[in-house]
């Protein structure tokens, strides 16, 4: 049997093969993603153009999920509120791998070189490395000890240099680091009695200092990772709820913490205050006032201003503290449920989540006026691709 | 009239088109450049894999030649020696675009917001700026005022936020920036008697100060470009070739900077050196005494090495410096005329130019041991796509 065919449709064939070889094509370092979190979706979006290229579904429970960026800036690993980790193709848009690794999970990273992505679990506690390529399972690490029946939930978990993973256990009290610099095997250091309840961790931009924040007592720990013969010291005895028990809406999230210069700031717990830390004694030089209880105080890539968001009742608000000054010189109001921030690479702009009014807005960062904006379902988490080549997110 | 054919045919058809939608999809992240500096030719690489991509030829003269990145890790844009700015495609590794746009350029920079690609010339002098896609002029600004009938060299290029340039006179010792952040007609603003020839120049990590090097005279000018009203003032007056008047066989790299924790570890020139200097004073609070003249002086991502190469006839040895014990710590030999190194966006690696060997080299920064090599014809700059998140670079 023959198909039978006029000319011009072979020229159309021959067109397309032609014409489809760079189908697709582009440069990844201008992408990113926004989380959906009531959808378990996420959008593909490019920051040169301010626009969502497309929506990828199925990724379970999003609510409060994080993501990580492949070297290569074309996967991104979303950790998920269920346990799943799912791996997506930012040029295809399409899942290629997904496990559910555990029960409930808090976030993940990636080792230095790329090979290893981790994911910290609430049940049953502890961490798990998987092959950045397949997703295998490289290793199970839980968080108890022998004879112990049940594990830690594990917080707090950064990549640091040297190709370790830190991060802390809530119920135990104590940080764990994994070193898979000899290999898939890692090399477990355990740190003893580093503060009650650590419920979330950060590191220095480069990766020398690992910071738990702890939820059972007042205070944070400091651990060098170029010195852990010292062991871990406790640092600013003054932050936390402190004898007052104030009533907290949402504990800030360590991540957020802005450096810029020699200081660093620090949301504080319950309070409408930043604090003001200077980065080489570790102690408290100043506090800034602001209007409601901070939850990411992130720093504008060239250091001068930095950008708070808010719990209830204030999340509809943001605000800009001058780093010179330390006083606040913007408040914007986007909308109800400003939920995360994300700056565009050198800084030249900002975008944020408006969950209840389900827009992402992008603000010039040097006239503080909207840019632009586009629709997303209930969006919170921002995560660019250039994440790929930081230490420590 | 008709064609015929048979259905396998059609399937044929079918699968090329399904299959090539993808044909050359990948992400850019782990993308890079080297230089072939004799040759005209550029080797695109994937520092994922250790690699080189294929080569790029026909770029001019590639001696001292730079490259910048567009935002979205997809374009490099090479400043040859000739004046020549080429534009080039690294995921189909073809020439997209090329322009001879002075007599002999020192190299340039690329705009905060990506839109704008500068070039610094010698011959005959000033700064043309170019649009990012298309290379069309945008703006032509000499570097003389009326009357005057000779342009001063341009040297020390660099972007600064607020979609700024900035850079030195040589002949007219003096410093000038161009703010683009309100539209394609830049504001010019020119600050006077800045120092004797400045030769060079670079801007700090977040964007904040520019320092020029001064040839016709000892020390270097500082502007603080978040306080352009204090004017420039001069630091390290005992920087250059001193009373002694050494002989000078290469001029040190200011580009090469490195930043670490609040210090910054800049070459002496001539001497066999490296000066520490505190960033909060600017100055000087050390001196590490070193295998020759260096050239550049690189900080390792996580901040705790600084990699030095060498002038002739030390040009066979990298020097690694411990930041906190200031004392050299490992002495490489790679081969003659180790011209360039730049780091992986994480740190985990090294890669080194060894021009005499025709290699390139790649190091692990935590052992010290050479993990592979590829051939390269007169290897010299390095150039890695997380620059383009970068300011001032």
């Amino acid at each position: 049997m023959m198909v039978k065919f006029r000319p011009y449709v072979l020229t159309l064939f021959a067109l397309l093969l032609s014409g489809c070889v760079h189908e697709g094509l582009r440069g990844t370092g201008d992408m990113g993603l926004v989380i959906e979190r009531t959808d378990g979706s996420i959008l593909i979006v490019d920051h040169s153009v301010g626009k969502s290229l497309g929506r990828i579904e199925g990724l379970g429970d999003l609510s409060h999920a994080s993501a990580v960026y492949s070297r290569d800036e074309r996967y991104a690993y979303i950790f998920g509120r269920d346990g799943g980790l799912t791996k997506v193709d930012i040029l295809t848009r399409k899942i290629v791998g997904r496990v559910i690794q555990g029960g409930n999970s808090i976030g993940g990273a990636i080792s230095q070189d790329g090979s290893l992505v981790a994911v910290s679990n609430y049940k049953p506690g502890g961490v798990k490395v998987f092959d950045s390529k397949t997703l295998d399972l490289v290793a199970d690490v839980p968080a108890k000890e022998a004879g112990e029946t049940k594990g830690s939930k594990t917080v707090g978990l950064v990549d640091a240099p040297g190709n370790k993973f830190v991060y802390g256990l809530y119920d135990a009290g104590e940080i764990w680091s994994l070193d898979f610099s000899k290999g898939r095997t890692p090399k477990i250091t355990k740190y003893r009695d580093t503060g009650t309840q650590p419920y979330d961790g950060l590191i220095t931009p480069e990766g020398r200092y690992y910071i738990s924040g702890l939820f059972g007592e007042d205070g944070l720990s400091l651990l060098d990772l170029w010195h852990t013969d010292k062991g871990v010291k406790r640092i600013l005895g003054g932050y936390g709820k402190g004898e007052k028990a104030l009533p907290v809406y949402k504990m800030p999230h360590l991540e957020g913490w802005a450096v810029a210069d020699d200081l660093a700031f620090l949301p504080a717990i319950g309070r409408h205050e930043l604090l003001v830390v200077n980065r080489r004694t570790w102690e408290e030089v100043g506090r800034v006032p602001i209007h409601g209880q901070p939850v990411f105080a992130m720093g504008q890539p060239d250091g001068r201003y930095i950008w708070v968001n808010f719990a209830l009742p204030h999340n509809d608000t943001i605000q800009v503290i001058d780093v010179e000054t330390l006083k606040v010189i913007k408040t914007l109001k986007p909308g109800k449920g400003v939920l995360h921030m994300e700056f565009t690479p050198r800084g030249d702009k900002v975008w944020m989540s408006v969950r209840d009014a389900n827009r992402v807005d992008i603000y010039d960062t040097s006239t503080f006026e909207r840019l632009g904006h586009f629709e997303a379902k209930r969006p919170s988490g921002i995560f660019f691709t250039n994440r790929a080549h930081k230490i420590g997110l």
